[in-house]
Formats: C-alpha cells, structure tokens, sequence
C-alpha cells in the first residue's frame, strides 16, 4: 500500500452528500440514541427493589423517559444532533449496517436478524441460558429456554444424527481434529483450506496434507484420491481424516464434495464437511452429501453472535467425539458423568446461543431462497465485468454470493495516476454508501453480496459502473 | 425432589402483590417493547438504500415510531397490557434481572453493565470487530475498535505479560494443557475443582489429582506439596502443571494460592491460578501471586457476554502456550504466520469481546470495592444464620460474595409437612421477587449476592427473616 491513511479517514461517520436533506444519518444516530436510553431505564429497573422504584429512581425514570421523548421526536422528524457519539468512553456506534451496504467477504450471513437483536438484549448477560438448568446440568438439555429443542432442530436441518453448538467453525474442527488424530497422523485438506483447519490438525499434533486443484480451482474427488494414495506411500499410513470446505474462502468455488465424501469412505476415512460457507445460507443435507461430520460457522453464516457455530455428526462418531468424561477425582471420587470432554462441558452458555436460536427460522427460511442469492450475485459480477479490464476470478457463472473479482485492468488503472492511489476507490465507494471492501486495494480483492436486496443489488452495480464512467473506464452497455 | 412443577409455576413472568399498583412489571415489559420496537426501526434502515428510505420505507417507519410513542407514553405511566411475548416466536423475553433480585450462584457478576448492553446493540453482529482489520490480521491487533489497546489494559490490570481473551475460562485451561501436558502426565488440581479443569487435563491426556482439604475447607501450600511429592513417589515423575482455584465454585473459600505458587515453583513446576470467581470482582496481582498463568471468565465474573474469558501469561510461557503456526501446506507452500495455535487464530471476534471491553472500566472500578461488597455478603449471612437451624458451610467470616448454606435445620423443617415441599420456599422468594435460588432445594445450597445494593441486600435479608417469621422458625434478633 502506497498511502496510509487513518481509518478515520477513510470511514466517516456520515455519508456527505447523501440522504434526503442529510436526514438519514440523524435518524439513525437517534434510533441509537433511543436504544441506548432504553438500556439507561433498563438500569435503574436493574438497581431497584422487586416491591418498585423509590422517588429518587422514579425522578430518574422520569428524566429518562423525557429524554427518550425528545430522542423519537428526533427520530420521527430527522432533526437534532448527535449526542451520544461513544459506548464506555471509547467505543464508536457501529453504524454501517444501517448506514451503507456492507460487501465484507466474511460479514454479510452473520449480520443478526431482527428477531437476534431483540433476543440478545434480552438474553445478553453472561451465563443467561442457566436460569433454569436442571439436572443432568448440560446445555444442550436446557429446555428452557428451549434449548434442548434447538439442538434436535439444528440436528435435522443438516440431516445428520448428533449436533452441538460450538464457539466458532474452528472449534469443531478442533473437537474431531482433537478426537481422531494422533501425533504424526496426516489429515487430508484441500489447497484452498482455510487456516483454522491448518490449526486445528496442528493443535491435535497432525499434518495436513493438501489437494491440489484442477485447472478451474476446483478440488476433485479424483484428485482427493489421488492425493491419499499419495500419503499412504510416502507414509505408509492413510490419512485420518478428510476435511473438505464445500466452498472455500478464497473464490468461494463449489468442490466436489459428494464424490470427495465417497472417496474418503472407499479408504475408510472419516469426512468433515466444512460448511462454514454453506450452513445457514444454503441447504445442507449431511447424509445425502455423505459426510460423517458437518461443521457451520454461527456468526460467519447464521446470522449469530461470534463465537458461535455448529458440529454435527453420525451416530459412528458421535461416541467417540462427544465422548463423556472418564476422569476420576483420586480422592474425592468425583466423577461429571454427562459432559462431553471435546466440548469442555457446556460451551455457549448466553447470547452467543440465543441469537442462533432467534435466527433459526430466519436462516431456515433463507436457505430456500439461496438461487435468488446466486442470481443477484451473477447481477452484481455480470455488471462489474462489463466495466473493461474487470474479471471474475471465481468461477463463473457464479455458484454463491462471495466472489474473489479483479480490478488491475479497470480501478487500478485509476489509482496508478490518482493522488489517493489505490484509496481513491475506497473513497468513491465510501461516497456512495457502500462499505467493506479492503480499504486501498483495488487489484484482486473479495466481496460478498449476500443478504442484498435487488434494490440494494441494483445500486451497488450501478455505483460501481458510476465510478467507471466516473474514470473514463470503458463500459460495455 | 417430590413434586414436579413446570418453571412456569414455579417463576410467573410478573409479581402478583408487588410493585406501586403493579405498575413496576408493565413499565419493564414496555421497556422491552419499547427497544424492540427500535430493533424493528434498525431492521428498516438495514434494508433500505444508503441514500435514504423510499415511500414504502418512509410510511413503515412511521408506523413504528408511533407504535414506539404509544410504548413509552405506557413506560411514563405505567399503563398498557402486554403485547410482545415471545421472541421469534418461541422464546420469552428474560426479565428476571430488572424484575427481581437474583441471586443465582453463578450469574451474578456475569450481568452485562448498561454500557456493556449499548456495546451488544452497536456490535452484536457476527464479525463486528473485524471492519478494520489490517495486516497481521489478528484480533488482538485491531486498533479500531481498540482491541489491541484493551489487551495491552487487560494484561496491565492482572499484572502479567501477556494475555489474550478466550471463548471461556475453560478455553483457557484447554490452552495450557494441551501445551503443557502429555499423554500420562499428571496435573495437580484442588479437591474442590472445577470440573473444566477435570476436562481440560482430559482432554490433553492428562491425569488430574486432587490435593485435600484440610479441615476448614482449605487447600493449602502444605498440603500441595505433600500431594506432589505423593505424585512423584507413585509416578515416578513430577506433576507438569499446578492448576488451583483462588475461591472454589462450591464453598467460595479462599485458597493459599500465593502459598500454592511458590510451592509449586519449588518442584520447578508452574502455576495455573483460576480466578473465575476473582477475576473481575476483585483485585487481582497475577505476578504478586506468583502465577505462570491466569484464567478469568468473561461471563462468570466480567459482565460479559457467553462464552468469554482471559488467559494471561508470563514471558516464559507466552512462546510455548502462544506460539505461532509452524504448518506450512506441502503442496501451496502456505504459512499463516502470526496465528497462534492454540487460539485457533482469532478468538471473540464480535459480541462477546465488546461487551468485555465496554463494562472494563466498570470491571476496574468495582473491583476496588470489593471490600463492600464482602460487607454486603456478611451482612447477609448474619441476617440468615440469625434463623434458628440455618448455617454458613463456606468459611465465616465470608470473604466472598458467593456462599455455601445448609437450611436443613430451618426451612427445610417447614418443607417437611408443607404441601409444596420444597417448593415452598421457592414460592415465597418469588411472591417477594426473589429468584435464583435451586427450586425445591431448601437443604444445602449455593448463593451469590454480588452486585446488590445495600438496599437490596437490607430487603433480602428481610425477605428470609420474613419467610421464616411467617413459619415461626425462631429469629434471634
């Protein structure tokens, strides 16, 4: 990078030159604002006694709520200024999800639903889900808040036998890496793993061994047997394990992992699915793609609080995954019977769990509608390879809504000569509303246009052909 | 437990008899609503263009701020009936902490601060932390929010060189075990340990043994270094780890860990302190103490959203435990630098982190007045053991907020004939707004008063005295 600029500066607060009459921004800071209010009353419910508030609270509340007033009326009429502009002294509001279009690579299916942010401010304090655990004193046997339930849900909506709730993608792959590999063993990944699964194998003493990829960034399920008997060769072993993303993070292509699955089987190894890209967005059937394990990532793609994600397993693994303990106190002859030793006992014990929970119907739902993701996503590229010098470098046309796209021919073409380099992109971007890609980088980069609506779908393309246009970049009409 | 009620029996969602005329319960409900109804409101803006709402937009927004109006004029005069119930359909709106007084053994100082809550609202998203990451992309580097500086701060208040947060105190205990213990190798743990001290070990392939209490309940440095030598007598070899719980989970005694440590550093072994229980609420000297490691839980003890916690570490430990990625792909040649194996990576990248961060200073300052707070907790146990047949199990004077109390002498004399049984006195803490105790238990049992005011304190402590009053078990005055 050429220019290091302030993140301030590439990132204001508010949108300049946009919103009818700048109203838009205020609106959204006094919807904060009101919020944040909210959680003030909230407070002095919290400090009261269960008999009602004293005179001095009740002056409090009064304060509060005429506050609040004045807040709506800020809302309702997009007038006032900002008044609160930090969260304990130093945190900024995180706006852009309100604010812009949000093409991060990795934020766009771990956006909250609705539904999320009301059960997070109602389930956010620590140990939240515990209000009424019983014996046998697990969290997936909690059936109030109907935890219990969730888990049997979430084990049928991937098809497979078994599912937990883990703290992150990474910690399933490290609950079977941990379970199934023995130091030195080798695990099968492909060329385009992601790191987490490098770390997960590593933490579990293992080495990871990659397939390549074909002429088209594919990995095969030729390939993949290709590459065990590679292993058993020069190891005289076969793998463990054969852990396979069915869309990578790089150009999100689809793998073959049906025929990987089946392969892996026909060497007797065991198939992690890693559908850190997949589950919560699109349909995933466990069984019909063959997979012994599913792994999903809450806050990457089910619209959950991070860390969050889901391991699913057979009923032949589960007993040696989900395993209970087996350690004995040597002298109190303690024993904790139920808990799961790869899972630490219980693992999401508050909001992390309760906004997969309040999204799940959402992200059921969603799942059905991943074609139109895939059209909108096609829109988007279709628009951008029109502007010349532009290319797809996933695979097209596109099978999912991250996409790794190149920009040397087109917006780099502009930043060689431009004062701001490669940030003036950034900032025409930013001009628009629209946020998230990698400040400064204009050659080979990533977005994601999940959750866009057509409307939104629709500018973010023309946005960038007005840049294009706005450069004198060729446009192909 | 004889009788079986449902959890709806047992914790009516209002107070019947309690507030000024019973306006205390829908003033909290349309609170709720009231920031529901601005989830709702956000929900608009995230799915309009950033140039601003169209008609449709416009009139929706409308509709909710009226309906938001209608709510908080019911707030100010506490007027209204209920019209949100359950969250995406299935879950209930969790009031208890602004209903009642809690004293639930485990969640009390997991409760998120008011910051802490506007910091969920803002970040509760899925990667919210990660709009800036930059090279080396890590989340402990992140300047903006600033992560990288809340670590610096972290390590600085429990006085270590190192420290990074964890999904959990657990995570934390994983972290060093499966760095430290081998298949076989032996773990010195307290006769009152945690079970996720157990799992840990377990999990890395370790054996736990417990060193005995002597007769208050205390482990203390004496008896660790008989276990040791015990171990190294039996074994052969010494133990590779000495993991301790400053206050246990189940008396709250406090523990020679200062004493612990040097012992353990005589054999050359290092020291593991537990400080879920202090970590947060009190001052703690990590490098005063002597530890090697020191494990804290977010949820537990930092007003944190679930699963959080820290680990923090010396130098000497920092390159073992945190050493970074040494796998490289054998076919792309791939390293991933800077990303530590036992972390997975990045750890708390949302929620989670930013609700540590907005309640720290709160964290900070109270725990500078924990001195009060053992008053408080004192205060209170003199007030129940001034009931004929009640007593303190956990050592007394308290010098904890969390204790052990055996009512078998006292209520459980009243369940014995009541037609509830225990129940009955689940019942009478909940007509007062008392909640948190184990339904049914009268006979041991835990509970935590941390965070109470002293008014709320003086009205639990009267609450006992009053249930017992009305049974006519003798009260000294």
């Amino acid at each position: 990078m050429a220019t290091q600029l302030t993140a301030d500066q590439l990132y204001p607060g508010s949108i300049p030159g946009l919103g009818s009459e700048g109203t838009m921004s205020i609106r959204i800071q006094k919807t904060f604002e009101a919020l944040f209010t909210l959680e003030e009353i909230r407070g002095i419910f919290r400090g009261s006694l269960p008999t009602g508030l004293d005179p001095g609270e009740e002056a409090l509340l009064g304060q509060r709520v005429a506050e609040l007033k004045a807040i709506v009326t800020d809302i309702e009429a997009g007038t006032g200024t900002p008044r609160v502009t930090k969260i304990a002294g130093t945190l900024d509001v995180r706006s852009r999800e309100e604010q812009s279009i949000n093409i991060h690579p990795i934020q766009a299916a771990g956006r909250l639903t609705t539904e999320a942010r009301k059960a997070l401010i109602s389930y956010g304090d620590g140990y939240s889900t515990c209000d009424f655990c019983r014996k046998p004193f697990r969290l997936d046997k909690i059936t109030k808040p109907g935890i219990a339930d969730f888990h049997g849900e979430l084990t049928k909506f991937l098809n497979m036998d078994q599912a937990r709730v883990v703290p992150g993608a990474r910690r399933g792959f490290q609950a079977v890496a941990s379970s199934l590999v023995e130091k030195g063993d080798t695990v099968i990944v492909s060329a385009l793993a992601h790191y987490t699964e490098f770390l997960a194998v590593e933490e579990a003493g293992g080495i990871v061994k990659e397939v390549p990829l074909d002429g088209k960034n594919i990995v095969t399920a030729e390939a993949t047997a290709q590459k065990i008997e590679d292993v058993q060769r020069e190891t005289g072993k076969l793998p463990v394990l054969v852990m396979i993303d069915h869309f990578d993070y790089q150009f999100a292509n689809e793998h073959e992992i049906a025929g990987i699955a089946k392969v892996a089987h026909q060497y007797g190894i065991p198939f992690l699915y890693n559908g850190a890209y997949t589950v919560g967005i699109m349909p995933v059937d466990g069984k019909k793609i063959g997979a012994d394990f599913v792994v999903g990532s809450g806050h990457k793609s089910m619209a959950a609080v991070a860390p969050s994600g889901v391991l699913a397993m057979t009923e032949e693994f589960a007993p040696k995954v989900l395993r209970t303990t087996a350690m004995v106190g040597d002298l109190t002859k303690r024993k904790f019977g139920i808990k799961e030793v790869e899972m630490l006992g219980c693992t999401l014990m508050g909001g992390t769990l309760l906004t997969m929970m309040a999204s799940f119907p959402a992200v059921k739902e969603r799942t059905l509608h991943w074609d139109d993701e895939v059209k909108k996503s096609n829109y988007f590229i279709d628009a951008l390879t029109r502007i010349s010098g532009s290319r797809v470098l996933s695979e097209y046309p596109r099978k999912h809504t991250l996409s790794k796209i190149d920009t040397t021919g087109s917006f780099d073409t502009v930043a060689k000569t431009h004062k701001r380099r490669g940030f003036f992109f950034s900032d025409e971007l930013s001009s628009r509303g629209i946020v998230g890609e990698f400040a400064g980088a204009t050659r080979t980069w990533k977005l994601n246009t999940y959750g866009l609506s057509w409307k939104q779908i629709q500018y973010l393309a023309d946005a960038f052909t007005g840049i294009a246009e706005k450069y004198q970049l060729p446009v192909q009409k």
